[in-house]
Parts: structure tokens; sequence; C-alpha cells
């Protein structure tokens, strides 16, 4: 369900910033609800029929073209935590808790799940939140560095709310071809010369003389996404 | 002799965590003996001769298939730090002092070498300890991502005591697959269909009833690793 | 102009270390010249022309074979972040400022420009920077992996000087070597066996002498670069 929100608001050109977030402020997520687990990942079978909806979740946003915002209440556990790392920011308070002790359970994190985390907090760190399984705190999650900013508990919305302004305050196009562009630096493949020139196309844009007249003119540009 | 110990010891099914420590805590290793350069390694045939050792042993610590956690008392420099790098976890104590100052004796450090501590805490960092060749203390070894937590030194053996005992405590077969999907990470070739299936194996292990029945009972699970 | 300076530098075998800073200490770079756009990056195929020029000088920064140490006073926005990123080591004043905010002029950062930002501070840190486009201080360049040291601003000189000082004393064919694999390193395709023993040449060069003749004598070694 996640994915496929992710999947129709990533196609809305108007769309400038999207803010993920759970339901109510007691976590981003505790994890899997394992009490499910008998019904629907009894076995190697069903597992791989969970995991192909929920790799496509992360495929997902993995994909979504515009900005993607965390906003992390409490918890942000085991699958919590993936989805997090899959954010481009992830804005939390100080109470928040985060971890994957998936370890206690006798389960691995599988590959797409893991890659975000190792891409965002390295190899190591990655391992030792799988290997000690440990929950810990916002202030070593910032320090592993898991999370971008870590703000009062009563302030994760307000902080959220403004980094998501000062993003759909800037170029859509820019944002968009940042994002495309960082993606694209995590593959190893060579760049063609298209692919090296795509950042010049910028300057053909409306909104590139918006900025532009905006800056001499020391007002504030009103970008149109084009 | 590491090398050959490290690769006995990971043949062995029954274990779930390796600590390396150094002989007493004055060092986990004051690096290389100089005084042994004139005899075994004075010059390039020589040195190659030595390096083959060097690094074999670095690989027996690379492909190892339980967690290795370096428990760090004091001195950490040269050789010592290739191998702490080269262990999943690493906990030192507030005395420890870090650095690799080979450029003193007009020596480089080789790729087997180097590659770990990239992986670890990124190019610019092992840049600025080999150009420098600062001898550092615990806190910036952290704060470079060198190290995975610091201790009151009379603390170093009961809190590496105390992780190897969250790490045994886990499913050793998810420890395992852990070790080997992060390492597989680091490898940028496209993973196969098989690999990406194999996260789903832990699905049928025996440690999967004993996790989930232990988490629904709200007790302790006692894996087997199978 | 810096481009063709660090090509001449960087092919002079008595170098030892390059310190690149801006003229006074106001600034190690204020960014682009905004007013320069309606001359020379008015649209695409201009950017293009300027691009390639822009994008030589990285060049050279990358492929420069001798230390470069970035000597930062004060503001290091834009342009002078990605220069700075090319460096070695960052050194930075307490006051210094940094950022990105390209977006609000709705131009992207090129590939060229983002990769050793990305390889330096990590994806998530270069997508914050380009997407939210804040100007920040000096403790939180520090936090992102942004800058080596922070000190304070009148000790920056002092500072930048110290540590090409003691890059400097280091065997000179050390460095390079220690550069030219940390780069490899960057690159994924496997090494070869001749590349695999280049890290033995170092013991039959004259330095290896005098560095260990050196050691055993408890004097500083006084290397010739060969």
């Amino acid at each position: 369900m996640l994915g496929e929100a992710i999947g129709t608001l990533s196609a809305d050109d108007d769309l400038r910033c999207i803010i993920v977030r759970g339901a109510g402020e007691r976590a981003f997520s505790p994890g899997n609800d394992i009490g499910e687990f008998a019904t629907e990942r009894a076995d190697r079978a069903q597992a791989i029929e969970y995991g192909r909806v929920m790799h496509a979740t992360a495929q997902a946003l993995e994909d979504c073209r515009h900005p993607l915002l965390a906003q992390i209440h409490g918890l942000c556990v085991g699958g919590g935590l993936e989805i997090a790392a899959l954010c481009d920011l992830r804005i939390c308070g100080e109470g928040s808790r985060f971890g994957a002790p998936i370890k206690n359970l006798g389960l691995v994190m599988a590959y797409p799940e893991m890659a975000p985390l190792v891409r965002l907090a390295g190899v190591a760190v990655a391992l030792e939140i799988l290997l000690e399984g440990r929950i810990f705190d916002a202030a070593e999650a910032k320090d592993k560095g898991l999370v971008t900013r870590v703000v009062p508990d009563a302030e994760v919305a307000t902080e959220a709310r403004a980094a998501a302004q000062r993003i759909a305050d800037g170029a859509p196009l820019a944002a968009r071809w940042h994002k495309k562009f960082a993606r694209r630096l995590t593959d190893t493949r060579p760049l063609t010369t298209a692919e090296r020139d795509e950042c010049f196309d910028c300057y053909d844009t409306e909104d590139f003389r918006i900025g532009y007249q905006a800056f001499l003119a020391k007002r504030k540009p009103d970008f149109l996404g084009r």
C-alpha cells in the first residue's frame, strides 16, 4: 500500500516534497507485526510472496522522483528503519529509538532492505546493528549517520515541515535532477556523454530565468517547475 | 599464524563470535616490529614474500564466517589498525591510540590493507591518516568512524564480552548470513535471483521456530544454529 | 586557471604538498559570480562551454599527484565547496560557513562536481545539502564529514601550515603512492597483479634506507624523494 501510494505521488509533477510518517506520534514504525508471521510468513514459500511485496515497496521509495522526508516520532525499528533509510532526509525526536533486532527471531534482513542501510551508514554500522541487535537512542542514531537531524520531541513536526518548505521553495526540476544524479552516482557504470550533459538542461528552463531574475532583484523566486 | 587460527575457527560451526585481542593489556598491536625489517623485509623481493603472508592473514579475516570483535587495549597502530579494520566491531578504551605513520619509514600501505580502512572510514580519512601520519586518541578514532565504541580503559574487556554475548545470543545462522550479505553488498556485481532469495532460507530453519515461539512466550530464545 | 596551475604543480617532482586557499581571509570561495551568468552562462550552449572549463579544473585537482590541502577561511560555498571536496585535507575556522544553495537559482550540480561530495560525505549528506540549500556552520560541516579539522579562525593558517609540514616531512613517494592507491580503490575494476605488487616498489627506494636508518638512530628522516 505504501509502495502504491508512493508510485502515484511520484508521477504527480505538481509535488515538490513528500513527508513520510507514522499514524500518530507514538511510532514511525515499531517494526513488523510478529503475530502476522504465523499466517503470512510461516515458511520460506510464504516469506517469498510476502518479500516480493515488501521489496516492491522499497523499490517504489527508491524510484520516487520527489524528495522524501521521514518525519520520525518515537520508535523506528526493523521495517521502519528500512523505510526511513530509503527516504532522503530523516528528522527525529530526542526520544526516538532505533534498531533492527531480527537476529532474536532467527531471521535475516534481505538485500533490498540492507543495501539502503549500508549506503546510508556504511557496512560496519549496518553489521553492528544486525549482529548485536541493540535498540539505541536518537543521539547514537545521529552519531551513526542514520538520521539527518535530531530535535526535541515536541518540535519534530515543525522541523519536518520547515525542512520540507525549504525543499519546496527550491526549483522542483533541480530537486528531481539532484535525486536522479545522486542515485546514478551509486551505480558504478561509466556515465555516457548524454548523461554527463544532462546537468546543462536546467539552463534552458523557465525556472532558471525566474531564479536568476529573483537573485538580481534580491527577492524570493517563485518557481513554476518547468 | 593469526590467519591460520582464524581459518580453523571459521570452519567451526559451533562458534558464534570471535574476540580478537592483543596479549596483555598494553597494546592491541604496536604495529610492525621495525627491527625485523633488516632480515625479513630488506628489499622488494623479501617484502613480496612477507606481503603474501600478511595478505593471506587479511584474507582469512575477511573470509571469516563468524562475527569478529576487536577488543582494543592501548595502542592500535599500523598492522594493528589494519587487523582491527578487518573485524566487524571494534571496542576500545579511552586511552587507546591509533595511527599508521609508515610514511616516516618511506613505506606504503598495500591495497589489501588500505581497502578495509577505506571501506570502514572512507577515502578521506584513510588518506589523512597516511599522509599526515599522526598518532591520535580514541575520541578522534570514534569521530573518524574507526571504532564502534569507546569505554573507560578498565571496562574494555567487560564491554567486549557483553557485546560478544549479545551477538552470541542471536541466531548463529542469521549472524553468518548478515556477514555474508554485508560483504556481498561491497561487491558491485548485480545480485543473481538465487542470491536475492537466499534471505528467505531462514524461514525454514529450526531457529526461526525457536525464535518465534520464544517471542510469543516472552522468553529468551535458545538457538541451536540450524 | 586553477586547473592549469594545478597541472603544472602536479608535474613538479620537487613538490611535497600544495595548499589551496582563497585570496585574503574573508572567503575560501563565496561560490560563483552570479552576475557573470548573463554573459557566460545565459543558456544551455554557453553553459556547456563554461562547464567544460570547470570540469577540466575538477579533473586537474582529481589527477594531482601531490597532497592537496584546502586552507579554508570564511565562506566555502558552491564551487568553493566542490574545490574543497577535491582536496585531500580540509582545515577550516570555527566561523567558516558551507553550503551549495543552487536550487534557489533553478540550477543543478553536475556529476563531476557532485561525485567528490558524495565520495567525501555520502549520498545522504550531498542530497540534504542540495535539496534544502541551507548555509551551515563549521561544526555541522565537521559533523557531516565535509571538513577534516576545525580550529579557531585565527589559527587556520598555522594549522594548515603544520599539517602541510607533517605531510612534507614524510617520504614524498609514499605520499604519491598513497594518493594513487586511494584513488584506485574508488574504482571498482579488479586490481591486476602488477597493481597489487606496486606497493612493494617502495622497498627498493633510497628513501626506505633513509627512513629505516633514521628510525634505528632515533632521528628524523631527511627524505630525498627517490
